[in-house]
C-alpha cells in the first residue's frame, strides 16, 4: 500500500466541462481554481486550448494565476497539440490517446506500433519544454494489457513522468484495477495515474484500489461531474481515504468541501444529491432508536466520518415511529426539561402511536416534552434550574 | 465467483424507512413492495413489527399480500421478538445483533458466549415455525474475525440459512469485504448475505466483491435509502452486475427500474440525483466531440450500459464549445438537411465560437443548420428530398 503519498488531479475544469450541464465562465473557472488551491488539492487539469478561442485564453490565464497547484492541460497525442498546450503556460501536459480496439477503429485508427512513433514524437518535443508529462491510454481495461504494457514501456523509456490508466467508460471493478495497476507497477518506473467513470457505480472503489496497488495520482471532480454520470467524486475519494484513516487526508482543507460542492453545483445547475458524500442532506443523519441510542452515547458506534472534521454537524432525528426512549430522553435534556424515566417512557409510547398514522415534526414532539414539563411544575412548583434560565 | 446466483433482499421497507425523510403509509408500502415483485427481487425485508402498532399491522398485510418474493422482517436477536415476527405470517426473520466492542459496549452489554446463547435459544424457536432464518452480526467489520467466525459457525451448527455480513457504518474496502465473505466462505455451509453502507463510497463495490468471495444474497434499496446517506442502491448493484455482463440481470424487469427510482423519490421528497445510475438525467449524455463522433459511429465505444435495455434514451448534447463536427454533421442528418462537409465544418467554427461566450441551446444550432439548408436551396433550387416531406 501506498497511501501515504498520493496526488490529487481535480478536473472540474477539464473533465467537469464534459458534464452535459456545464458551461463555465472565465471569471468561474478563476474562482473554482482558486477553491480548489486552497482546499488543497495538488494539480488542477483543464480543457485544451484546442476546443475553442475561450478555452485558450483560460488555458493560459489559469497556468499563470501564481497557484500553488500545479496546471495541467489534456491534449490528443499529437504534435500540434502539445505544441499550443505548452504556448499557454500550464506546468504539465496531458496526452491521450484511445488504445481499445473499439477505439481504435472508430475514433482514430493508428496501430499500437503507430502509436508508440506517435508518442515518441510528441514526447521528445515535450522533454525540452520543461513540463510535466503525462501519457494515457483511453479505454484502458477494454485495451488489450499486452498492448498496454509495451506501449507504457515505451514511454516509461522516453522519460514520461507519469502513466495514466483510464477507465473511460466506467467499466472496471477493483479487482481488475488492482490487479492492472500492480502489473504495471512492476514494468515501469514513471508514477502512475489512475481516472474512473462512475457508470457502474466503482469509481471512488476503483481509485482507492489503484492507491493501493501502487498509483501515485488519483483524477477527481467536484461531485464527480463528467461525461455521463461522471468520475471520481472529490468528496467521495476523501470520505474513502478518512475512512480508512482521517491522517490520510490531514494535507486537505476539509471544511472547504462543502462550499465547493455547494459552489459547483450552483454553477452547473444541479442540486448536491440527498445522499453524496460528507455534502448531502442525508450524510451525517440518524434515525433508528438503536442507532440513536448508540450515537449519543458515542457517535462513532455508528459514524466513520466524524462530521466536525468537516465543518458539519448531525442531526439525529427522533419524530418518529422508529424513535426510542434513549433518544427522547436526549432530546428533552437538550430542552433542558426535566422528566422522569417513566414520563420520557410514556411520552414515547404517544410519539410511536402519533407518528404511525402521519409524519411527526421535531416541533410537535418538543411540545409534547414541554407540555410534561410544566405539568410536572404545577403538580410541584420548584425553582427553575440555573441552566433553565441562562 | 459465483455470480450467476445471486439473489437480491430489497429492504426499501426497512433500511429505507430509516432515511431521514421516509414516511410510508400502508397504501405507499403496498405499491413498492408490488413494484419491487414485478421487478424481479427475491425478497423484501420490512420494518420490525415492535417498531410500531402500524409497523405491525403493515408487516402482516404486507405478508399475506401474496408475492412471489419472499416478506422477511428483521428484528433484534430476542425471544420475544421472534415470537412477533412469526406471528406476522412472514416467510422469514432477520436476526441482528450487533458484535464490535463499540456495539456491545454502547447498545446492549452481551459478551461472545451469551449472544451465542441468545442465537440458540431463537434459533430454536424459529426452526419449529416453518420460516427462512437469517443470523446477522451488525458492525461486522469492525468485529473481531474470530468472534464473528465463532458466532458463525454456532449459528451454522444451529441449521440457520443465512449468515449475515453487515458493514453499518460503511467503512469496509472492497479488499476487506472480498477477504472476510471468502474466509467466511471456507467455515459454514449456510448462505451469506452483504448488507453494505455507503459513507465512503464503495457499497456498490463491496457489495459486488462479496458475491465475488462467495455470497449469496446483496441487500439493496430504491435509490440507496436508509441511514445516513444509505445503503447498495439497487440500480446501482444492477448496473455494475450488468457492467460485467447483461446476463447477471436478465432475471429482472430492466425498464421498471426507473419507475422505482421516481415513484420511490417522489414519496421520500428527494430529487434522483443527477448523477445516479441508470436513471439519473446525465446518465446517458454525451458531450466532447471525440465521444459524440465514436458514440455516433458505435454507442459501446463509451457506453457500458446500453440505455435501450433500460427503456431510456441516449442524448449526444451538441450545442456547445466541446463540439466536433462530426457530432454536428450528425445533427443535421437527424434534421434532413443537406450541407456539405465544408459547410458543417463552418458552421461547427461558429458554433463553438457562439458556445465560448455563452451557454448555447440546441434549438440556435437547429436555426444555423437550417439557415444554412435554405441558403443552399435558394442558391440551387432543387425538389425537397422524400425524407423531407414525410
Amino acid at each position: 500500500m501506498s497511501l501515504e503519498h498520493y496526488f490529487i488531479i481535480d478536473s472540474t475544469l477539464r473533465e467537469g466541462e464534459q458534464f452535459v450541464n456545464a458551461f463555465f465562465t472565465p471569471e468561474q473557472k478563476v474562482e473554482i481554481a482558486q477553491m480548489l488551491d486552497a482546499f488543497g488539492v495538488e494539480y488542477i487539469e483543464v480543457t485544451t486550448p484546442l476546443a475553442s478561442p475561450q478555452s485558450e485564453k483560460d488555458c493560459r490565464m489559469l497556468a499563470r494565476l501564481g497557484l500553488r497547484a500545479k496546471v495541467l492541460t489534456h491534449v490528443r497525442c499529437n504534435l500540434e497539440d502539445a505544441k499550443r498546450a505548452v504556448d499557454t503556460g500550464v506546468q504539465g501536459v496531458d496526452l491521450v490517446i484511445g488504445t481499445s480496439s473499439k477505439l481504435r477503429q472508430f475514433s482514430h485508427h493508428l496501430t499500437i506500433d503507430e502509436i508508440i512513433d506517435r508518442a515518441q514524437e510528441v514526447l521528445a518535443f515535450l522533454s525540452t519544454q520543461g513540463v510535466e508529462m503525462r501519457f494515457s491510454t483511453e479505454d484502458s481495461l477494454r485495451s488489450d494489457p499486452q498492448d498496454l504494457f509495451r506501449i507504457y514501456e515505451a514511454v516509461d523509456q522516453m522519460g514520461v513522468h507519469r502513466v495514466g490508466i483510464a477507465d473511460t467508460i466506467g467499466i472496471g471493478t477493483p479487482h481488475q484495477i488492482y490487479a492492472l495497476v500492480s502489473a504495471l507497477r512492476q514494468r515501469i518506473r514513471a508514477d502512475i495515474e489512475f481516472h474512473g467513470h462512475n457508470d457502474t457505480g466503482c469509481a471512488i472503489a476503483n481509485a482507492y484500489a489503484a492507491l493501493e496497488a501502487g498509483a501515485t495520482h488519483v483524477d477527481t471532480s467536484v461531485l464527480g461531474i463528467g461525461e455521463r454520470n461522471g468520475i471520481t467524486p472529490l468528496g467521495g475519494l476523501i470520505a474513502r481515504l478518512y475512512g480508512t484513516s482521517p491522517q490520510l487526508v490531514a494535507k486537505y482543507n476539509l471544511p472547504l468541501l462543502v462550499h465547493l460542492d455547494r459552489r459547483v453545483a450552483e454553477i452547473v445547475g444541479v442540486d448536491i444529491p440527498f445522499n453524496n458524500y460528507i455534502t448531502g442532506f442525508a450524510a451525517f443523519t440518524h434515525k433508528a432508536g438503536i442507532h440513536a441510542k448508540a450515537v449519543l452515547n458515542d457517535p462513532s458506534t455508528y459514524e466513520v466520518l466524524r462530521p466536525e472534521d468537516f465543518g458539519l454537524t448531525r442531526y439525529i432525528h427522533v419524530a418518529h415511529r422508529l424513535t426510542g426512549w434513549n433518544a427522547i430522553r436526549h432530546r428533552a435534556e437538550q430542552l433542558g426539561v426535566n422528566l422522569s424515566d417513566e414520563q420520557i417512557r410514556e411520552i414515547t409510547r404517544q410519539i410511536k402511536a402519533l407518528a404511525d398514522v402521519q409524519a411527526l415534526t421535531l416541533d410537535e414532539v418538543d411540545r409534547m416534552l414541554w407540555q410534561a414539563h410544566y405539568h410536572n411544575l404545577e403538580s410541584n412548583p420548584t425553582p427553575l434550574s440555573s441552566g433553565g434560565i441562562a
